[in-house]
This record gives C-alpha cells, sequence and structure tokens, in this order.
C-alpha cells in the first residue's frame, strides 16, 4: 500500500493512547524483622508494624499534606522493600505459576493498608481479590489492581528477573529491576504505600476504597467478568466516582500521556493439524512424504495469509472493520497535539524501527496506533524447532494471536467474523482456541476523576498529552461498560520501561528534576486521593 | 486444484522409489571383557578377538556358503552387541554431538574387518573416514556408510533413544529399539558382520572393499564432496564397479524395493528480521505496535504462502519446474506394477492419512512420489513459542525447509531460484541458510549391481518391485555423477522402521518366515559380496 493509499484508509479507522499497557499490583514483600501477630494470619507483617499498630485513625481531612510528605520520605526505604518484596513472588497466569502466593499476599496487603474486608474470590481458573476500605468518607474510589506478571525468559535480562535488583541508569537515577517492576508492582506499591502513610500519619483516607484485583491479566483476564458481577462487588462498585489503575506515567522527559479509553484485546491461537483436517498426516511423517501428502503446516500459512495484505498490514477479514467508529474531530485534535509534543527520532530508536508502517508520517502512525484495530502473530510454532533441521512432515502447528480491538468492535464479534473467515476461505477446520480477552473501553474527558488527574498533573507542572485511547489492553470495559458505566483513569507520577520485555524496571530515585521516584509516585496519589474527596 | 488437473499436471512429473530413505552404518560397541592389543589403539576389540586372531586368511572364492552362514549363526550374540553398542554412541551432526567418538569407533571398525588403510578425512565441518580392504581380488565395491543419526526427543520414545532395548513386536519377532537402529546403524552392522564372518571363517572377501564413511548425512551431506574428491579416495573408487549402501530393504510383507536413484534434496533455513528487512522493529516490542509497525512475522508468512498454491501443494516458484524430466514410460510401468503390488490401505494406516494429495488415486500418488519435487515446512519458530501467549510483535521468525529434488534440478540452481523469487516478490531480504543438500542420483537398471541384487533376491524368493526413484535423499550423487559416474544400490534383507522418528526398530529376529532377522541380512551380503566377485 503506498503511503496515500494508508493515508486515506486512516480516515476509516480510529486512534488510541500510547502505550501505558497493563499494570499489575500485588505486594509479596515479607518483613522477617517484625513480629507475627495473631489476626494477620501466621505470617509477619508486609508493612512496618509501627504502621498497623498506629493509633486509632482520626478523621481527618485537611489538606495540609506535609505531614503525609514527611511520612513518605521517612517510609521511603519501607515501601522500595514492600516492591522488592512482591517481585520476588511472581504470579504467572500463563504458566499457572504462584498463584496461590499471590492471591495470599495481595489479600495481606490489602488488610495491612486498612481493608477491613477482604475476600478471595474464586473464578473457572485463577481467582481475584475483592476489597473495602471504609474510611467513612462521603465518596468511594475504586482501585483495579492486576497482582500477576508477564512471562520471562531469564537468559535475557541482566539480573534474574525474579530478583528485585538497584542499579544506576544514567541520565535517569536509580532503577529497580525485576519482572513487574513498572507492570505493575512499583506503581501499584506506590498507590498501597500512600493509603499506607495516610494511616502512619493516623489520617484515614479522605474517600472510602473499594479494590478489584486479579490474576489473569496477562492472560487476557478471562474470568475478570466472574470477579467484577459478583452481586457484593457489583453493589461497592455502583457507589463509586471512577476506577483507578495506578500507573507510571511520566515518559523519559517528565511529559505525561492520560489516556481516554484503551483498545480491546482477543488473545488465541490457531491450530491446524492433521487430525481435525483430515488431510496431511496424524503423526509426524518423513518429509519425503509431501509429494504425496498434504501438509499442516502449510495449511496454517495460507490461513494466516488469508488474513492479511501480502504487506502483513491491511485486515482482510470479511466485515472485521465494519464496526469501526470514525475518528472524531476532538481525538484528531488529540493527535495532532501528541504528534507536536512527542519525539518520533527518540520513540523509533527506543523501538529499534526506521519506518512506521506504509511509510506514513509520525501523526498518521499516531492516528493508526490509536484508531486501527489489528492482527498480530505473537509466536510460531510448528513442527521440528530445535537446532539445524529434520526432515519431517509435520502433523500439527500452531499460531499465536492476538487482535486489538477499538470501538465499536467487540471481542466476540472480532472472535465470530474470524471464524467466519476462515470457515469461509476453507480453512474452518483450524481451530481457533481463544485463551483472554475483552472489549474497548472508553471514558469521557469531562469526567472528574479525568478532570481531577489533569489538574495535579498541571499543579506539578506537567501539561498531560490527552490521548484517545491506549493501544494496548486492560479489560477497563467491565467497570466502563454497561451495567457500571464508571469512568476509568491511569494515574500516578513516575516513570519505568519495559513492561513484557527483559530488564523491566521502575525509576525509584530520580535524578532528573522532571521526573518522579518514587517518593513523588506516592505523594502523587496522596494529592489524587484528597483532590476526588474535595 | 481439482483430482482432474492435478492428474494432468503429473505428466510433467517423474517418478520415484518408495522411502529407503538414508541409512547409516557406525559400529560403536565395545566389548569390555576382550583383552587390548596394541595395534587397535588403547581400546579393546569390537569383534569377538577369536576374529581377530584368526590365522592368515587364505584365498577361497568356492562359493559354498555353508560354513560361513554357520560362523554367521554362531555370532549372532555377537554380532548384534555390536550394533547395540553403536547405538549406545549416538553421533548428532546438528547437535555437534558424539562426532570424535563415532568417527574413532567408525575407524577402529573398519580396522577389525581387516582393512588395511583408515583414514581420518578432516572437512570444513564434521570428518569423515576412507578406507580400503585390498583382498588381492580382481574386481573391487565401494561402500557408502553414514554414521550420524537424526536428532531425538526422548519423551517421545517408549524406551530411552540410545540405550538399545531388545522388544518383542506381535507378528513380526523380536525388534532392537533405538535411534539408529535401521538408519543405519542395524543394516550396516550386518554389512561389517558379513566381511567379519568370512574373516572369522578365515576366508577373504572375494571382492576387494573402498569405505566412505560420512558423518554430515543427516544434515544433508554439505561436505561429503570434500572426501570424495579427495584424490587419493577418487583413485580409489575408479577402481570399483559400483557403490552399496547396507539397507534393510524388506517391507513388513516381506517385499523388496529397488530403487534405481533418490531424489535430491536442500535443507535450508528462511529467516525474516526487522534489522534485514529495514522495516519492523529489531527487538520484540509490545504487540500494541502492529498497529504502526511492520511484522517480521507476517513478512515470513506472506514470502511462504508466495512459494506454493493455497492448497499448499503445487510449487509456485518461477522457472522450478522447467528441468523436472517427464516420467519415462519405463518408469510409468514400473509406478503401475508397484501400485498394483503395495497395500493402499496399510500404507494409509501407517502414515495416519486418509487423502493424497489432490486426493488422487493410489497409483498416482506413487508417481507424485517418485517425480514431484517438493517444498515442504519441516517447522516454524518465530517469536514466543512457550506456553499460552505473550503479547509480543516479534523482529524473528523462521521457517525450517527442505526442497526435494528430481533429475535433471540440481541443488545449485533449485537454491538460487528460491532466492530469486523471494527477490522478485518483495522477500529479498529473507535470508535463504543452505544448511546442506545435494543433487538427485540415478542408476540404470542395467547395471552389474542392480542385476546382482535382483538375482539375489530371486533366489531368495522374492520378486523385488523395481522403483524409479526413492523419494527420500541420500548423496549418491558424488558416485553417480560426473566424473565416477557409479551404479548405486541399497541392498540388503531384513527389515525395521522409525527412521527420524520415535521407537526406531530393526528386526533382529523374524517370527515371519518372509522376513529376514539379523541373521539372514548377514547372510545376504555375503551372498552379494560372491556374486559381485562371480
Amino acid at each position: 500500500m503506498s503511503p496515500k493509499s494508508a493515508s486515506s484508509a486512516l480516515d476509516k479507522l480510529k486512534l488510541v493512547l500510547p502505550d501505558l499497557d497493563k499494570r499489575e499490583l500485588v505486594v509479596p514483600g515479607l518483613d522477617k524483622r517484625r513480629g507475627v501477630l495473631p489476626e494477620v494470619d501466621r505470617r509477619t507483617f508486609l508493612f512496618s508494624a509501627a504502621a498497623a499498630l498506629a493509633p486509632a485513625l482520626k478523621a481527618d481531612s485537611t489538606p495540609d499534606l506535609k505531614p503525609v510528605f514527611t511520612e513518605i520520605e521517612k517510609r521511603h526505604a519501607e515501601y522500595l522493600r514492600l516492591i522488592q518484596d512482591w517481585i520476588r513472588q511472581p504470579t504467572i497466569a500463563a504458566e499457572n505459576k504462584g498463584i496461590n502466593e499471590g492471591t495470599e499476599l495481595m489479600m495481606r496487603m490489602l488488610r495491612e493498608i486498612g481493608c477491613q474486608q477482604v475476600i478471595k474470590c474464586p473464578t473457572d481458573l485463577h481467582p481475584g481479590v475483592f476489597a473495602t476500605l471504609d474510611a467513612g468518607a462521603p465518596k468511594t474510589l475504586a482501585v483495579y489492581i492486576m497482582y500477576d506478571v508477564k512471562q520471562v525468559d531469564p537468559s535475557e535480562w541482566s539480573s534474574p528477573p525474579f530478583t528485585p535488583t538497584l542499579a544506576d541508569k544514567p541520565g535517569l537515577g536509580k532503577v529497580l529491576v525485576g519482572r513487574g517492576a513498572v507492570n505493575s508492582k512499583g506503581p501499584e506499591g506506590a498507590f498501597l504505600a500512600a493509603v499506607h502513610a495516610l494511616r502512619s500519619s493516623s489520617r484515614k483516607p479522605p474517600v472510602n476504597l473499594v479494590f478489584v484485583c486479579e490474576s489473569e491479566e496477562e492472560i487476557g483476564s478471562p474470568h475478570i467478568q466472574q470477579v467484577v458481577r459478583r452481586p457484593d462487588v457489583t453493589a461497592a462498585l455502583q457507589k463509586c466516582m471512577g476506577v483507578l489503575t495506578p500507573s507510571a506515567t511520566q515518559a523519559l522527559d517528565g511529559t505525561v500521556t492520560m489516556s481516554l479509553g484503551a483498545k480491546g484485546v482477543v488473545e488465541l491461537e490457531l491450530v491446524s493439524t492433521g487430525e481435525k483436517w483430515g488431510r496431511g498426516p496424524k503423526l509426524d511423517v518423513h518429509s519425503s512424504n509431501k509429494a504425496r501428502l498434504d501438509s499442516p503446516a502449510w495449511h496454517l500459512v495460507e490461513a494466516l495469509a488469508s488474513l492479511v495484505s501480502p504487506d502483513g498490514n491491511t485486515i482482510l477479514v470479511d466485515h472485521y472493520l465494519d464496526k469501526v467508529r470514525p475518528v472524531s474531530a476532538a481525538e484528531k485534535a488529540m493527535i495532532d497535539e501528541a504528534a507536536k509534543r512527542q519525539d518520533e527520532a527518540l520513540l523509533k530508536k527506543q523501538l529499534g524501527v526506521q519506518h512506521w508502517v506504509h511509510d506514513v508520517s509520525f501523526r498518521e502512525s499516531l492516528e493508526l496506533l490509536c484508531s486501527q484495530p489489528t492482527i498480530n502473530i505473537e509466536g510460531l510454532v510448528g513442527g521440528y524447532t530445535g537446532p539445524g533441521g529434520k526432515t519431517i512432515l509435520p502433523h500439527r502447528a500452531v499460531a499465536k494471536m492476538d487482535l486489538r480491538l477499538v470501538p465499536d468492535m467487540t471481542a466476540s464479534d472480532a472472535l465470530a467474523k474470524l471464524k467466519a473467515h476462515l470457515a469461509a476461505k476453507g480453512f474452518g477446520d483450524i481451530e481457533v482456541n481463544m485463551t483472554g480477552g475483552y472489549d474497548p473501553t472508553s471514558t469521557s474527558p469531562d469526567s472528574l476523576p479525568v478532570r481531577v488527574e489533569s489538574a495535579i498533573y498541571k499543579r506539578n507542572g506537567i501539561d498531560p498529552i490527552v490521548w484517545p485511547r491506549q493501544a494496548g489492553s486492560w479489560p477497563g470495559y467491565v467497570f466502563t461498560g454497561e451495567p457500571l458505566k464508571l469512568p476509568a483513569v491511569h494515574f500516578g507520577l513516575g516513570h519505568g520501561n519495559g513492561a513484557h520485555a527483559p530488564d523491566e524496571y521502575y525509576l525509584i530515585e530520580s535524578d532528573n528534576p522532571k521526573i518522579q521516584g518514587l517518593n513523588g509516585a506516592v505523594r502523587s496519589h496522596v494529592e489524587l486521593l484528597y483532590e476526588l474527596a474535595a
């Protein structure tokens, strides 16, 4: 496709915010130096005993935050250790790893910051956690926490991914390296620390809190509905003014991008086998048989090739784009502004790329990022995958895929259209195994949480980029869609990078006055809670 | 493609013999009970010391073979142990495993059967072995031996692949299970045993022997030329009447298929990377970037799809089929005969298939097998290949391929045409890394070795199926092509199965009078040597 035709194709599409993808919040750390208290099961406190043993909380909505900020400074090492300990306890749904331990840790942490009610919510696969902190306040905020992390390949890491390691990053400061550092234990830990800092300053939170936590975010949140749609959880959420996802929102230059939503996603495997196809072999056979036998691997390749244009960029699935909402004038204005304020050269360097798709301009690349649904190959696995070759005709081949969805697409509709396409093109035998996914999510720029976060950023000297929709995904639809229709925001000063990648990090001590480290991140959440209460 | 068009497409093609693919011959066994003799380096004899210490050989060309056959019966356990010990010492070129040990074992074995000259032949990668046994006979026979084996996945095996295990196979007899059992240590061990049995019967072999051995057959024999084209090896081969590859030629019903050649092969990897392409990322990035970035994985899929028709069966590479020699009338007659004598239902069951390509008839499937070049996907490896999914846009994807070639195609020409096709279709950046391969090989049905093997089969009550060309490959072109132009045959009674597959086996003691076990296989080679000498 030429740049011109790509450009005109853009007009049919929509736009989305940059990659504040998926964040998660779990507290694994155990401080072995603290005593065991009977009401916190058989283990030690995560937070300082001084906080847990603080005097009865007194109501205090005075927005003089200096004493709380002093408390945050004082407890810096404690809050850092909390995040470090959390990273040491991975929860990885795709590998069924650390689910119970991570869930227990999540529950303990919520108890220790003052939640009176902490309930484990079983689902058809891995559990979630529901918790409430009733501060007797007139308003209530919901907080979404993912407490799982993405898989790792330790060989790609400079330090062991589950051994949180402090490192100096020139020009940036001291960072904490580990899986989950930025996605999302660092930012989530900062929020928990903020609630803790209030408590250890003998204050009640200025708003009540409702926590909805899940352990399956990284496999596409297949059972989040089973947590959120519980009557007790739904009832609690109906009282909320909105939903917060704690995040590290600052880029390397200190800028912040405020997303008004996120793409939906479907994760699935396409599996081609001789058995299901009824052609080709049911087991791997010698490759010389290709002359007389069909190949399930070729069958998969041809099915894949039918999904997109020969450049791999334009989706050819029938009616797949029918529900794609056109980019609005307001969204176009946001994209224009973002294109001016972002550094294209730096971004290309970070991504390791020389060209955008179709050789479009930076502004157009941003519009595509916001507005275009995608069909992506995450991985290919078929036949012999070891060193060198092996002369077999494999009986099975698999493509691991993700589909990103924009409004008004839905996960179930996208999946149905993909299946219908494969059936119509002669690939109906190929198994389409959806492993997770959900609809897109959107929040109005006029909602209270968005206005509040914007005000806080500005008070901190940051003019946020407002962005229609992040290109990554989170299951915000369970909050923003029917029946709750809550506004949902990602918020938090601070910086990190490497989500889903090696050497993921979260900034702890900043050398750059434009970027906040851990203390600034914690402070920003204290500010948010008071601002929402006001 | 409809059956009709497939059928007419057949007329442009040629035909080949069934799957007596790749065979190998190495003797790893060490008999720890024997004494160490100074001239056989520092290790014990592989064969019985009685044989090694036999009196000076006397010339004896009398074709009364009974004493030799008695010797074979007597030494059955010894010859079985030889093959068992050989299996215990794997040589796997693709994994750089056991090369030195396998080469030393090969050389010791050749010394012990009486070769006066045994020379290690270094190549640019793994070595070969050249050996001569001068029996003072007027005629000389060359013997090709591969002493490497295919890789294994032990989890697929019923017993450890390098622990040779005797098992009872109902209706068949006692089989030896292990990697290399039939491809090719069993049949090659039977040939070595035949030479040994002559020696231990105080006879000289009736023909001189020239051994050409390689350790890279399973990676496509990339350096076989560097062994065969040595002046000393070429000089020795020029004196030969032909080349023997010891094989287990009997099917489950006792029938034998005599191949008059084999397809050539090219093994290669197609590697698509963002780095080489200059598009897409240079490292794996978050999959949400698909909206603005090209994907090297999609690029590979589209390149693959360009190579064949949508059913995966018809090659679309420009001019690829130009040199395919039409099937001759003689070959068509052979195929007609083979189709009548083979059991289609049994074969389909063994292969785990319900249909041939294009739903052709059995007869047509055999013609395709003989005559059609193939482009096969051995394996696909790209991006995330572990359990579940991982939302990345991979920077690299690989397809492991093999191309089977028929006369008058050549490996270098097929490779060049593949590269030219990719370049012409916009995939010139995709690396084409050939790891091994060679031209097709053909031998005249009128040559002496073919006539002799046919006579021996018939004397043993077997009417062999004569087959134009086996669909698997071996590097016979180094012998049958310029400048040597030697006839080359695969010969040997006996049966085995599972080459390149789990639970590979070789029949040791047959319950079926129509199929020979190890003793019959050894005897058949004694017969061959005398018949060739006559």
